[in-house]
């Protein structure tokens, strides 16, 4: 497959949830204006972007919601169920495991670990937060595919160190650090304080 | 003042971090190759960064780290406290509000709102909940700086154009859908399940 850039997923992503709602209200077909409409781009962008994955549409009658939904579910890795385990159960770890978002989309928490006692053997949405230590051997016994870091910034590259070990693809740290992983290992990486701090530069500097 | 780049933005803050480190430990002076090791980029690089805003190292002797510091805080809009209102105190609302690393960087929650009746009136890290229909009054007596938006997304986009009409010229949306402001408003987003489909989306299609 060819290399897709971030923002081409980006607005898959928007048009999946956009035919996902269009599906719930008994639409069947939508013209290329109408996704382009309402994602804020243009119908030869859309038309671009799903022509990446092959023909969709047929000219004049639009595109099948139904069979537009599935293949970009398909072309997204969300026709699966993913396995996460979350390491760090405190605020911003405890928030990630009761998302409801997560699960909506086929990502399904089984793991939560924690390095401070008094938050091991606690239950967080049906799962028990597990002991940091055993973090090898519950992977080894039962994998996943993706792990969450919601540790504290000063542990956040040993953390990600051992996970990479276990042999785990991919990861999303959500400690304000920068964390490196071998080229091997897909890293992605939420810093809320940065956005802020954006946001705070673009106010000062009357940038947008 | 230059437009910067949103990455040399991103490796300032993370020079600061680093330099704020360096501080606590009582280390007065820095050289570019070391905060270039810690930041896993190259001294050339640092001193580029640093560069655009005029000269602050002298040659041989590194950076005092308490002046680029408090040079850094300045260029970032973090010498000043910034006034942030949360709109919608669910999960994701609730813990924004808990985090504690908003406030270490200046950011201070002054106002939370919720549509939920059963929201309105509980007590958040010291902040009563308003209700969300008091947000115009609320945000007029007592105006903030920023916005962070964190109701479900059908209801996202109604709630940034009533942000958007108090004059708040700064917003960061944690809802999982794109929404809109006029070009005068600075907007960020922070989609974390996005983020989870990014990497499903390398481990389907084995790119990084």
């Amino acid at each position: 497959m060819k290399h897709i850039a971030e923002s081409t997923v980006r607005r898959l992503s928007d048009y999946l949830r956009f035919l996902e709602e269009l599906e719930q209200q008994g639409t069947r077909t939508v013209s290329s204006g109408e996704l382009a409409a309402l994602g804020g781009t243009t119908s030869a962008q859309v038309r671009k972007d799903l022509s990446f994955f092959g023909s969709f549409g047929k000219r004049g009658l639009g595109y099948s919601v139904a069979a537009l939904s599935k293949s970009l579910r398909e072309i997204l890795g969300l026709e699966r169920q993913w396995r996460v385990a979350i390491v760090g159960a405190g605020k911003i770890g405890g928030a990630l495991a009761r998302y409801s978002g997560f699960h909506q989309r086929g990502f399904h928490v089984v793991h939560l670990f924690d390095a401070a006692g008094a938050l091991v053997g606690t239950v967080i949405d049906g799962v028990t937060v597990k002991d940091e230590r055993t973090l090898e051997a519950t992977l080894a016994a039962e994998p996943v595919d993706i792990v969450l870091i919601a540790v504290p910034s000063d542990a956040a590259q040993a953390v990600v160190d051992r996970v990479v070990k276990t042999g785990v693809r991919a990861i999303l740290n959500f400690a304000p650090v920068p964390v490196h992983v071998p080229s091997t290992v897909s890293l992605r990486s939420v810093n809320m304080a940065l956005e802020l701090e954006f946001l705070a530069y673009a106010l000062v500097n009357h940038t947008r």
